[in-house]
């Protein structure tokens, strides 16, 4: 295909300048876009039915960096990855740190894991036993220090914790450990961290979640202290939730501590994110970019948690990644002003067009701009670049 | 049928004794449940698609006082009756209260109506139009005087607000508005005065609803004041919601306000209580049992909200506060020492079967034992009761 | 906003031409899609909590025909309107055509009304009374007879009918008795007549409802006869349901009737087609064009039925064919060579992106050059044609 | 406690004989329920977050027999165990299916496992490479030849197959490979041979499953042959599907082969039968035992498919085996003359009323005479003899 680039870029830029919007200022944010990926999500995984490995997947720590920065490499916008202890486990995380670093990115989020160890079967700050309440404390403030040996900022808390039978376990009960022991990870924290608490509704426990929904990752914030903030995870609503009103709310009420990207049609299904609702991603950035114009989105950390099934997982995420990057483009060339207006007069359809509008511009011109501008391999196409530079068969070669 | 009810008693009650119940105690507890009916559940409704008028559906504020007075008679438990303004409206608002205590019930929560005028087809306290929140806001103003007038303690809130379309609203604006007005409204409180919010996630807005779960409902709460708490309507929830948890939880807050009892399969179905989900029902009231044994649950206000299209509304009505009682008197059967025990050793079979036990009890003879020393007219069935009455015959006769 | 429609459309042609696609054909389909609009939908219509009535509603039957010719006029491609009996009762069904035809318009689809009489509160042909039953089947005749006069081809059924406690029905019976009458239906149709029936999950049936999915319909209809075919409403799933996957399977078995576009996040919220979901919509649309490449789909009839409660009706309906236009135009511009190509090695992200890319194309520069050679109004909008024209204002004085 | 089961079971037994019912009769058909068990539901299971293996968990085949027969020998109606190839596999099925019968047990089901090769990473019978089809269809004729060898009637075939994501698969041509491949298999089938055809919505194929709702399945066995017939898995619709609705649909067209049972609250959450929903798996058992009075339940085949991940696998089958019997029992002591009177006349709160009356009843005394002529261990509660009896820690020993 021998698109013309930089007319089809010209047209779009005089179409938006025609709108009164600030183009420089857009592609500058665009540049600014930081997608954190999940070392995770490199390594095999599955369902409950399987995992099928491949020769490519990351079988080391060092793999996982290795991916992690080849995602920064074709995008520029993913310049972090989070951890999973233990799955990520070294002896040294000063050199951890220094070695991602060498790769380009660095170490963000670290996620404690409260799910795969026997003592956890029946829960971890939720369980009935004491034991294994103080097993999950205690991992838990490991990973207190391991952040700030990596210099991270953010812990990244999500608990499988509930019950999968009426009467298995005491509801109140269970609340109040959580907030008892989250209120001593909070002490620990120095200037700058941040706790973000995940929500979910079911899976892996199937009668009740002990903290199953934004409301509750909410409160039992507020009553761990200003430090404690809400995880959005896309996949983990009920049904039909409109979750850029959660966004929204949670934005107004300054607990808004970041994402887990991801898609679903049915339930926590991880695909890749913008993959089944590209609408519902573009209008979940619509609040965001109206959040940070508003001044409420700046601490806002968004990561990719996604479970890598079917494609090759560096491909995957960089397709992610671009999709969080066209969701965010078409955001920012929302017409804001005409949208206010249509909005306070109770122009319903007027409204509506506005902003779809902007969703159905192709914005592939605008972030051809942005990608020459910082000089990436493939400018109009991430995956395309690293479709033509062979890492995916030199990873399975070396891995295999 | 010739059920020898006094040797099923006889024999129910030595297995509860055997267990350790007091049965006296909870005899006593089941003679105070007090469930409030509402006044539109005796007139005609009917889905979008038509209304169904039948001779017996009552026409005045006075057949829905004389409707429910009638639930009280045969079921002992349904002592008052809210009201909803201005579907009953009167010009003088103590002698609406005088005529309820003539008939031997009370007049009990007071509900604005905000989403039939034509000022509110884009929202009432949520609508960009200033002069839209004003009358909403002036008309609940009005609502707490009547409130004064009739003696209620209660305001009950339901905002049908929300958005059709994407674009449409402002969330953040909307949550502000909502916020600034019910403060205005919390500043008129008297003492032992409450605001229930009610949150629903759909219809009649059907893209986005300003107060749409309980978490927004109670952060909305803890933004206006002490004497706002949160309504849990059963039928105001995304599938597959687990609503017993949310009732624990609020009740640990000491926020839940009271409930709109009825049930659904689908979404807002508004069917009898306990005809889809009995089950879920018990659970609901093993939680609130639980919460009267732990202190938490003394000011809940139990009341039922549904449509009633089918059935003669006040046998239906009936029925519902029967099936109340049922879940509440099985919920008090629960051997709460061996449920506690089994779960604090994580035996999740143990636990389950103890309560499955309570719930597979049939309770009947224990609820007749209630409504005999209660001198009902018909201490086995008050559904039989009321069709022996001839009630339904004759307000067909004199309304139709 | 100055753009440079010839400009943007050469670009997209050379694009288009670049891929092997043959544009030429795909203008061509363009000009003939043919969606029908529903001549209620043009009326007041609102929830189950109210209806806000506007001066600009359609009245009368006369209103309705010039509502949808005006929906014809700025978009080229809504050529008849579906009526529904009684509601568009007349005393000469003949002259009913007449007018539609004198307007530049047909009449479509013949809708009989099954769930507003009296007769019909327990159901109309699953109903226990045979009297109702017998009722519905002369209506039902009659509308065959209305469809003879005016000339349609389809008779289009949608039964309300079911239950909503469990034990009122019995539903086996009810089963037969609906296939019962249909047969006696099915023997009137005269060659090219078609019958389809519409499922539908619940509302305002709340715990059963006799045809309740694409299956009953489907199985209904092969007991009914080679005439009796499936309609599709776009919000008659239960939540998550993949609907192109059913079009789909539909389409293969020979039994796609036709669809009734909405859109909706819920429940059957009757919303502007494509206003929460385009990307599903262009989904369905891949599946119907590969459908009429198979040779599957030239018989499917394509409705709006929708309920619009916030925009002018007129408008509304505007904007709902444009965005049917949009998932039609995307749908034909897929590159299906590479697709199939992708398909067939399991290149799941090179199957992906290759239908992504024509989703992400902004198709507006291609629907200019259809309705430039068209000759409508506005080319580039008909929404700002029909503001332009002042219709909305003309009709709220004439008919308010 | 001292309950005492005959006096108890006199007041049942007389209540029934007052409302007309035939109790031998009852007590006979009780007696002939028969529940078929899965060998897998006895090894250690989980989420995809982990397996917790247990000492007590079945490591081979033979443990998965001698629980079986466990389960059998307190229940008295789980005479038979469905095996899944390869998992089951063996050198010599003869030498299986005696062992089996030693057990006092036979086999039943054989169900092929189509998802854990390699080959099948993207589908199966539905996948585009001919090679895993091939492979597949090799398999599931092998499954025919073992339930030759082990005196099997039934094929049980659930398949993975779907996809992830848009565009990934051609849903037509998928669905062609599928009729293709099973008419092969039909034609092996000697008298008496049955496949059941599964279906499920989603999981794990998360965009589209190629058999995903009953219609689907349903339709496919209508063009594979008579022996082809649909399995219903109650955890496997979408949320709030009326399962029971389609149990009679089926059994009205005779293609009601069987179920897996189980039960969940949000998706396929595998829970013990009757633990979430137990009014719902009464409604379904109210239709079988009405289809068995219409003749058309004859050859319904009852399977527990579950995953066991807290409990002891025995002990929580035993329960589940233990609410069937109470669905049933409920289910049979239903007053179905008073029923039909009440439906026929549209008294819905009659019809509902007699439902309930049925489902209130605790049935315990009546299965207590069940199991006292059967000659149980324990006839008041089968768990309570499983927890005397030491086999949990008996087996946890010998194969920890």
């Amino acid at each position: 295909m021998t698109r013309t680039w930089d007319q089809e870029y010209s047209l779009l830029e005089g179409r938006l300048v025609d709108e009164g919007l600030d183009v420089d200022n857009i592609v500058a944010r665009l540049k600014h876009q930081h997608i954190e990926t999940a070392s995770w999500a490199y390594a095999a995984s599955g369902t409950r039915f399987g995992v099928f490995p491949q020769p490519f997947h990351a079988k080391t720590v060092d793999h996982k960096l290795e991916d992690a920065a080849t995602v920064h490499h074709f995008t520029g916008i993913a310049p972090s990855v989070a951890i999973h202890i233990p799955w990520d486990k070294v002896d040294d995380y000063a050199e951890l740190g220094a070695k991602a670093r060498a790769h380009g990115i660095s170490i963000g989020a670290v996620n404690p894991n409260l799910f795969q160890e026997p003592e956890y079967q029946y829960g971890s700050l939720g369980n009935a036993s004491a034991a294994s309440r103080a097993k999950a404390l205690a991992h838990i403030k490991e990973c207190v220090d391991i952040m700030h040996t990596v210099k991270s900022k953010i812990l990244s808390l999500w608990f499988a914790d509930g019950t999968n039978f009426p009467g298995q376990g005491d509801f109140r009960k269970r609340k109040r450990w959580f907030i008892e022991s989250l209120l001593d990870v909070h002490e620990l924290f120095t200037n700058g961290d941040r706790m973000l608490i995940e929500y979910k509704p079911f899976e892996p426990a199937f009668y009740h979640t002990d903290i199953s929904d934004w409301g509750m990752a909410y409160t039992i914030a507020t009553h761990v202290g200003p430090r404690a903030e809400v995880l959005v995870d896309l996949g983990h609503h009920l049904p039909n939730a409109n979750v850029e009103h959660i966004v929204s709310f949670l934005l107004d009420e300054g607990r808004l501590g970041g994402f887990h990207f991801n898609d679903r049609k049915y339930a926590d299904d991880d695909l890749t994110v913008g993959s089944i609702h590209p609408f519902e991603l573009f209008l979940i950035y619509a609040e965001l970019a109206a959040g940070e114009d508003a001044g409420l989105a700046g601490n806002v950390a968004y990561m990719i948690d996604q479970s890598h099934t079917l494609k090759n997982n560096v491909e995957e995420m960089i397709q992610s990644v671009v999709n969080l990057q066209v969701s965010y483009a078409k955001a920012l060339i929302i017409n804001r002003h005409a949208l206010e207006l249509a909005q306070a007069t109770n122009d319903v359809l007027g409204a509506e067009e506005t902003l779809r509008a902007a969703y159905e511009t192709d914005v592939r011109p605008l972030l051809w701009r942005v990608r020459s501008e910082m000089g990436l391999p493939d400018a109009v196409s991430p995956i395309a670049g690293f479709r033509a530079s062979g890492y995916a068969e030199k990873t399975a070669k070396e891995r295999g």
